[in-house]
């Protein structure tokens, strides 16, 4: 199976599992976080942690429910960061924000809904033991919370009033902001096949730098990108005077910090005992990417 | 020691503990949070759940994770309450609400931390088993998700549009907003001292008793209380048009009612294999309280 087709296979799962759940009944709430989930791009967090349980030669119904909960967390970030308060968007995906179609207070709730009941899904995953399950828990609050993903997007919004021009300080927000969800992905992979700790430092290497090159890509779009397949204006961040690793680096310096980031990955992927091939084309398809 | 001492020193352990517990370091966010946190009230969730531990013959410092993690989703839930988009409070207990301080944008990533690490601290509350944990997190997850506290919310934002004219829906708005979180407080006392199911049972119908308790004095406070005491003005549901116990069972009926669940919570009370003394007193003290 091509990378293309076994992504679309393991998106469609994901996406069965997500509405699969049942979050309440029939309440505004309810239909404003499933109208947020059932939009979804390409569920790239569960994806990864799907792709290397495969890897590990575990069972992929074993993590489905980790997945699920991830994609909830990521889906509230969304919501929130949305909000006109906050990035203060009309569209996401090709459709109206949530609280362009349900209101603003309706949108923080389904927000709130989807946080809090994704550690109700953690931890009522009957297909793990409660050891994993806590692990899990301590892991993905970490990850989301006040030291990890809500500080970064803390200092994403104060880096657009005063631009960072310090690479460490780029690289410290995107490793919170969008980072830590993804380490998450590849870590709670790690610790529901039960790797030693020396794989669990791999993992947390490879997603430190799949995540950077994620970003780095993203900042090369939107340069040199087709808005139409990015779905949004080309130099947007130029125009905004947002600090990103072109405007530190160049082009050229961005684009040679990518494929190192990419080579650096693949090298933490070869040390794994684990079937990594897709993984590896995966890494690639990130830096490749033309969306 | 009588009633108000005793819950002056479960206050101060509880904001003690608040404060002792690091939120990350000393970005905007965490400083927000703690802000909110200071703010605290009588801590009437938390204080509960100690009282319940003391009833039980249990160190009260297995529980005080708990507390804390309890009193920061409340803390969070009243941040997002006030929320332009929501209720739009500029005042909460004589200080100016969390947006009104940091903006809004802060506010809402401060509400999302204090959720967020809240399941944190009960994860790596090292006092319990893990069992024990678990059980906790997915108890509050419950009490305070899409299906609980929030579902709560939105039915109280949709009654002010179109007041509820049925008691038993009113009620149901107020066990959903207000009676999860104390249902918590006591039926986590219950976990952490592990008495029976039928213990259980009794913690929770206690619960639903004064938790329905506590709204009817709150509005008969509304229509009889002293505004400086009560830190709002008087009269303010009859002027919103809001359905309160008052105006759907006349100021007698309303009190009639509350003796009523007063006496079934001390029923309750007097079931358990406890020392449920101050227990009474406080049930007591939410009927006949002045603010």
């Amino acid at each position: 199976m091509n990378l293309h087709a076994y992504m679309e296979q393991l998106k469609n799962e994901i996406d069965a599992a997500l509405m699969a759940h049942q979050y309440s009944s029939t309440h505004t709430v309810a239909e404003a976080m499933r109208y947020s989930l059932r939009n979804g791009g390409k569920r790239f967090r569960p994806v990864l942690l799907l792709m290397f349980l495969d890897a590990f030669g575990v069972e992929r119904k074993k993590g489905m429910a980790t997945a699920v909960a991830l994609e909830m967390i990521h889906t509230y970030s969304l919501i929130h960061d949305d909000l006109p308060a906050m990035d203060d968007d009309d569209m996401r995906r090709g459709h109206p924000t949530n609280h362009k179609v349900y209101g603003e207070a309706v949108a923080i709730l389904a927000g709130d809904g989807l946080l809090t009941d994704a550690f109700n899904v953690l931890v009522n995953d009957q297909s793990l033991d409660i050891d994993t399950r806590l692990k899990l828990v301590r892991l993905l609050s970490a990850a989301a919370g006040s030291c990890g993903m809500i500080e970064g997007q803390m200092l994403d919004m104060e880096a657009e009033v005063k631009p960072v021009e310090d690479l460490e300080k780029l690289k410290n927000i995107h490793q919170l902001k969008t980072g830590k969800l993804i380490e998450f992905a590849c870590l709670a992979a790690g610790f529901i096949a039960d790797p030693t700790d020396r794989q669990l430092h791999k993992l947390r290497w490879f997603s430190n730098h799949v995540g950077l090159a994620f970003q780095i890509q993203d900042d090369i779009l939107d340069v040199e990108g087709d808005a139409e397949k990015i779905g949004k204006t080309v130099g947007s961040d130029e125009a905004s005077g947002k600090s990103t690793y072109v405007s530190l680096l160049g082009l050229d310096g961005a684009k040679a910090m990518l494929e190192a980031e990419i080579n650096k990955a693949v090298a933490e992927l070869d040390g794994l005992p684990a079937d990594t091939e897709m993984l590896k084309e995966l890494t690639l398809y990130v830096a490749g990417r033309d969306s």
